[in-house]
């Protein structure tokens, strides 16, 4: 780490700041500009906080130098993470489609639901059985019967499951039924639930919080890894902004950034981000087109009559089109789909 | 509710959209002006949800007329909420201080602090015990030997304890050793933990999230009031804007806004805000001024040795002058300090 | 407009609202809900100002139902706006590239630019002469020395030109030697260079400010248009958020919500808002998938000799190769490139 | 300046980014940690561009050390700048109101305005002839009558006289008639018109922009300074942010903050960023308590028929009895209103 000390830092206050780097085991380099004195400071930086270095008298400001997360990231790992579910990889080259309704409503709307995902040619069922609603009046899901339904349909359909889970006491519960357990935006730094989940050995699908910059994104990530848990699929859905036309500003440069920083898969859920079905399908090729992993797109039978983001879910049609869109694009980038 | 037809809307879609409506029971009034037709609904909102409404065909938009929470509102109660443990009360005319650090690392230090906060005249200690923090490798706080610290400090010096709860499972730990139980900005919209903290009987302090609006504010605050627990202190903590010069940016017409929409009390932390000691004094002056009900400060009796948020950190010293400051400014909103 | 009165407004309230609104001209519905009283007025809304009516006692809130633009507005004109120079079209099916360097800075750089520019394909070269730079110590552009080569340019190469126009003084120059005039981020709420560009007969390239909502930015259009000038090419450039691994945000989100207001062709501008020419291609097929009607991209022959902006600047190779993929992407979604 | 290699950086890459920085006149301070290398470059900043340098092979990214403004800047002058105009002076332990109409409308609404003013102390009028509106078909202003009015107002209540400029060709006139001039929070990165100003001998009132960080709006100073103005008020009006219960959000930390980075006087407009009458209040009370040099607050004789910002306007009594809480306030901080 760089310490910039202020413009009339004393001699004395620099050899404090010394001292405590060197008491820590930080070898250390001197600059001394025309303005400013600069300390670098090399060693393990776990050794000592950044805001303690930069309480002490005298110190201006201080500069990390390295990522504050390892696991997650490319210095680890250089080649793509692939995340293998039976004989289905995300990651490297192929992309999976999440789609299904919100919620979980009822047996028929589930399977009609599925029925549509698999027609057009996704692998993964999506549904919520557990639904953090921003008001305690709203359906708040099925809770443990709409995991029964998912299992359910799994079995019929061939399809694998991603669900939420919202609280450590049903992590158990929700991996019993599904493939791949799903961290909503709002639980993003949970950090209780991330470190519970670090323990199972299912794949997590972790949502950026709605205001997370990507370098917390991926340090939530990296609760999940150090605690084990090394499959973890990173998905965009949108951040929140002073713009109010859209739900949320769906970020595809995070789609570059986190291929850059990290060795992760990152998918986008446009269905989230826009709130709007007319929007999803121009922002899903678009998320193609910018190289991601994978979508997470709703899709419900009847959206007029679903209990939970009706307005955002594509119709079985309008999937299957989209489908085919994505396939055309995911060529020109030279990906599976 | 009001919903506005799209320029094209079909007299048929009207129709469907108002029968839709009727058979949930409310009644309709029409108003056609030369390019919208408008339909007001009124009756029950809670028999739909909006977004039901809003996905059906030559629907515009729909402009929601009363707020969505319900409880935590001033329709609901017109007179400021006092919140009372033993003889201290909140609200209403009668400002607190929660002071203390940032963490709970020590006896020594816990003592040190707790005393200095009792001698510039406050009646709360803060302190965590379990700490959220952004790294899975920083200090995660010393948990119920932390929590048994703070109680232990509460019988030698006669302050009330509040601390933070993380997780769904420590909620009666955490209730047992102390009287106000913190619910962190990260956590604002953990529905779950907010409905099993709805069924406890000690006041929760709750932060407003890092990009919460004022209303999901208020709606985390109803899941609680929902749920039975009525003692909800609001604590704004800066917001995340595009400025990188504070760590985040305290929103302090949250107060008057949170007063004009609720009745419960409303207090700021400009530690956490702005992430800068030389910050907190001319921030909690400002609070205090704009009409807040209390305010939590850190306070360490050596910030740069603190294990987490020592910039951000009070000396003893620089509390008690700023005590000394925010009474002189009470007197002149006409509150007790 | 929609006037919601407030919880317990009187009836005299009520009626001095109905009466202001009357008496310039409006028709009143009444509806009188269980908590509020909703006052539908129908009318000419240019009569009196929201702000107006806002303000008059007892008055909650006031719901416009009408988009405040009317030119730039769908309601307005159905079909896409197809702005024409010579046998070039821009929107409607037909996309533009414009791409050159960030600043005009010497001879040779411009026509390097210009030839590989016009070898990959584009129809438009971009070159600054004068630089709207954040600092006043940077090179602030070769101003009307850096005109006359970007016509110089064009007569060699066929290429049109747009450059940008930074105060109205210098309309009529920039207008003479080029063929589009750009108007930067920084100046799109400059409402009096907008007015003095209205009464020019050559397209103006709009570009949405850094902070501007979809909402702002057509009213920006909108002055241009109730000026006379009805050739309108919006350009998103990045939006501005608390995330900082990129420059700013791209908002691809914008194109659909764009389209579905307005009539005028909106294009893309990968490079200044990721600042980063690695995140220039995936941002710029994803533009296409997404629906664009062209792009923006900075090109320089010798980026790390650039004099503003090299870091996201593309390379004459990687230039060309992205032309090649956009063109492939471009027929998936049936545009002309 | 440091530069921080990339993880993979080769010994070539590092040699040509220390010849380059040397060919330019630094002294190089190079040091090899474990993961990456890092250059300090000590010199000249202006002699090379930081792009230019984060462009060349190799360079992960680029850490300035030293703030860009200079004039601005606390480095440049340690003590308050204090600006004078006859006896009447802002900065320094003195607070200054500057309060009248968003838009002078009439001769008569200045003239009750300016008595209002007057009569609860303060000693400038504000009052806008050029309104610069984000609709074309709003109010714009009495233009040249306006400031004639102003003008007249001056002589008549020996008030001094603020107002806003909108365009180079009119920096003249406009100085002409007014004390202060006004550079809005649109034009605030408007360059050219900032270059203008910073050749005139009266005092700018710099406002910030809507979306601009601390540093942009003191590199905007920076121009006026550079030019040969150094009378430079800053004056806070709210940021934009994802809130929308305010018009905009207040951000008061920006007091303590300009106050630490510069010398320049800064001021609160509180009526402007909350857009409500009901918060300009306790907004301007918390304005003074953390340490502001004067405040701007919108007066109106009759809100409700303002031409425009009725909704955020004072009456006169509520102006008078602001003012006297202000006072009291001012005494706390030791400061002169």
């Amino acid at each position: 780490m760089i310490i910039v000390m202020n413009h009339g830092a004393t001699t004395h206050e620099v050899e404090m700041v010394c001292q405590r780097l060197q008491k820590e085991g930080f070898s250390i380099h001197m600059s001394e500009g025309v303005e400013r004195t600069i300390i670098g400071a090399i060693g393990d930086k776990s050794r000592i906080s950044l805001s303690t270095v930069e309480s002490l008298p005298g110190v201006e400001k201080i500069v990390p130098i390295l990522q504050p997360f390892k696991l997650a990231g490319r210095d680890f790992r250089q080649e793509d993470t692939i995340i293998r579910i039976g004989d289905v990889e995300i990651g490297g080259g192929q992309m999976q489609v999440f789609a299904g309704p919100c919620a979980v409503e009822s047996w028929e709307q589930l399977m009609e639901s599925a029925e549509a995902v698999k027609a057009a040619g996704a692998r993964f069922l999506r549904g919520g059985a557990y639904k953090p609603r921003s008001s305690p009046y709203s359906f708040q899901g099925l809770e443990e019967a709409g995991l029964k339904m998912l299992a359910r349909a799994r079995e019929l359909t061939g399809l694998l499951v991603v669900t939420e889970v919202i609280d450590p006491g049903s992590i158990e519960r929700v991996a019993y039924y599904s493939d791949v357990l799903q961290v909503g935006a709002r639980n993003m730094q949970n950090f209780f639930l991330l470190r519970e989940l670090s323990k199972i050995n299912k794949p997590i699908l972790l949502k950026r919080g709605l205001s997370a910059t990507i370098e917390e994104w991926l340090m939530a990530a990296e609760y999940l890894m150090a605690g084990g848990n090394y499959d973890v699929i990173l998905c965009e859905r949108g951040i929140r902004t002073f713009e109010t036309y859209t739900r949320n500003t769906l970020d595809l440069s995070a789609i570059p950034a986190v291929k850059q920083l990290s060795h992760l898969p990152v998918i986008i859920d446009p269905s989230h981000a826009t709130g709007k079905w007319q929007m999803v399908r121009p922002m899903a090729r678009a998320a193609v087109a910018a190289g991601c992993d994978g979508l997470m797109i709703e899709v419900h039978p009847n959206p007029t009559e679903a209990l939970c983001d009706g307005p955002q879910s594509l119709t079985p049609e309008n999937f299957g089109a989209l489908m085919n869109e994505l396939r055309a694009i995911a060529e020109v980038v030279h990906k599976k789909l």
